[in-house]
């Protein structure tokens, strides 16, 4: 197949979806469901009727490019991402996704070339989950893991402001019905990889065969306040003696069963948090990552004994509360297959990896057959606005991803 | 001497300078420099003018009440301690030390007795150090540990205010020269234990010979941020796991070295502290406190050495910085043995021990001989509005400070 994909238009179209918000720094502020969302989602709705795509939108705000197949009684394939930044994004993480799998339609628009089944082109909402919480929060409606009500009553984390109250003043409260998605036969996604690994290894591509279970909780040891000057060691209950030792201890723990696993403290916080101040209090969230389920169950059932056990040496108290989890996630071997083919034939080294990161493709692989295509992004930096790609890495993720994408859509395994 | 004290007087007057910046629980917020603390500042005026006691204001802020002696010679015994308060401090904590040493000049001016030296009273300014940085600064400037430009120009550490300025504004900026303070024999200061080893151990006083050498610091633990599920724990650059290890390494070596001494690590910061991001940053205060300089510099050694070991391990950078020290405090053995004279004579039971805070007298020290009296406190709780002592210990306090006073106003060895 010669398609005329153009990875210069697919260049330029991300350099002006970037417009759309800007930072200093050349990144991106483009929360979902704000006026700069709407105006992203207007720019690519014209983008997609100039190549003749039905645009629709459903009751959660996922657009839909509908372009047809030759055989009406096909599934379609799906193919996006999302359009929505971090308050300090970069101008990749969604939009390559998204402006990928664009550029595959229009160059079938140009080349005139029909597939068998339909190609939908899906930006959804809210992927960042940066006001409304939980991230991925549009595919998750309308992969049914949430319902539609529980989508549209979520309340912003700044303001409270509701979920369908935000939607409806963008003026992108469609009508469409949002589970009508996952009526398809495979979903795509194109995305950087947000980590380093690609580069510092120097693949072009990484094939995602899954992802990792995640578990993270809010840990609060409770001690006793007292002052630092002429209270003896023996007669304290210091809450931050006692937190930096089960970090140290639920680390050790991971390098001991599974290095391959993650662990991250990414908040810590001391109660009072005054000079002189012996701290009764700490908080701190701590989080658990690992390609398997029973071994994250393993890591936290270790990590809770520990912890307990140097609570009770130390006479304080410790309450470990989940707050952010999912299951590993399996992808599809069979579309995994078709992108590593695809990427021979196109001379793209790559290798399989798992992702680290959420994404939307989680909540569709729920549904149907999915898979995810990483491109490097330059020292695995995202989430700011130093965010950076080549042109080459989307060049190559590009056609990969056409011809996986195509492949499908012509498959005659449906 | 048969000295008619009034522990009731004492108690009474605790409990009407209490009035002045009540909080919820019982508490006072009494800051330096406030108008509250001008108000607390004209009740001790008045109440040492009424048994006619010359009141002096040094440039400091400094209050001198003065009751002469039989010999015009002789330089006087100062006995003291401060009126200000924590933001969420007690009735005793300060007051205890001043209204003790006011009963004892009351009781000697209803007696008639006329000591061999003047007896000073002093209420030093801003003890607490909750606005003007470093506590201790009225005394500081006083016996020169800073000079008097020094202090003035101190810049409130909430607004900026200038200590000069803020001290004019309450109308308490006297004419007298604040190092003339120097020039005495001795100096006493009764004060609450704000510890709980009194009570634990039943003694209703404590001798205090001397102070713990401390230093706190600030540790910034520079790493690198990243994406919390992307990034393989080998590509980390972790600053809270590095600063977690890094305090159970300090809390390890003190009680290898010295576990008489003290850790306190009583705030920590995760930078940028977000969900799912690796933290590139830690701040956190490291404190160690041990009655003698050589142990104590040899446990920051020891620290110091521990914690570069661990930033290269991790390739993380570590800055440790000083921003509150003190050396070793001794006070003096006869002031000392006439306290535990005294406390034998009333049947006190008491022990020796050091102070774990800091306090006036550590300047008071630099100076000239200068000891403290400990009562206990309920639960060793200080700084918070339930600090409570009982009448009878602010009575054994009492007694034993002033025969200890008056028996150094009246020695033969000045």
């Amino acid at each position: 197949m010669n398609l005329p994909l153009s990875p210069d238009r697919l260049w330029d179209r991300l350099m002006e979806l970037a417009k759309i918000g800007p930072i200093p720094g050349g990144g991106n502020n483009r929360p979902a469901l704000s006026a700069l969302d709407g105006e992203a989602r207007a720019l690519l709705k014209r983008w997609g009727e100039e190549i003749g795509l039905a645009v629709t939108v459903d009751r959660l705000g996922n657009m839909a490019l509908r372009r047809e197949g030759r055989d009406p009684g096909r599934k379609p394939v799906l193919v996006g991402s999302h359009l929505d930044t971090q308050p300090s994004g970069g101008k990749f993480d969604g939009p390559y996704g998204v402006l990928a799998g664009l550029e595959i339609l229009h160059a079938l628009h140009e080349s005139g070339l029909v597939t068998e089944a339909p190609i939908i082109l899906v930006n959804w909402t809210s992927e960042e989950g940066c006001r409304f919480s939980p991230s991925m929060i549009g595919a998750a409606g309308a992969m049914g893991v949430l319902s539609e009500a529980e989508v549209l009553d979520r309340r912003a984390l700044d303001d409270g402001e509701r979920y369908g109250d935000a939607l409806k003043a963008t003026g992108w409260d469609g009508a469409a019905e949002p589970t009508a998605l996952q009526d398809a036969v495979a979903y795509f996604e194109a995305h950087i990889e947000q980590g380093p690994v690609l580069e510092a290894e120097g693949y072009d591509l990484g094939i995602v065969t899954g992802g990792y279970a995640t578990e993270r909780a809010l840990v609060t040891v409770t001690g006793e306040t007292s002052h630092a000057g002429t209270t003896p060691m023996e007669m304290r209950r210091d809450a931050v003696l006692a937190a930096a030792e089960m970090i140290a201890a639920g680390e050790a723990i991971l390098y001991r069963i599974a290095p391959e696993g993650r662990m991250t403290v990414c908040r810590f916080m001391a109660d009072p948090g005054a000079d002189g101040v012996v701290p009764g209090g700490a908080r701190f969230a701590f989080e658990y990552r690992h390609p398997a389920d029973e071994v994250l169950a393993r890591l936290l059932s270790e990590a809770d004994a520990a912890m307990t056990g140097i609570a009770l040496r130390r006479q304080v108290e410790v309450k470990r509360e989940p707050y952010w989890s999912f299951p590993a996630v399996v992808f599809d071997e069979a579309l995994a297959g078709r992108l590593r083919e695809a990427a021979d034939r196109h001379g793209a080294s790559h290798r399989d990896m798992l992702s680290g990161a959420g994404h939307d493709a989680y909540h569709a692989a729920a549904r149907m057959p999915a898979v995810m295509l990483f491109i490097p992004c330059h020292g695995g930096i995202s989430h700011h606005p130093s965010e950076s790609i080549s042109r080459e890495w989307a060049e190559k993720g590009l056609r990969v991803l056409a011809d996986a994408v195509i492949a499908t859509a012509n498959s005659e395994e449906q």
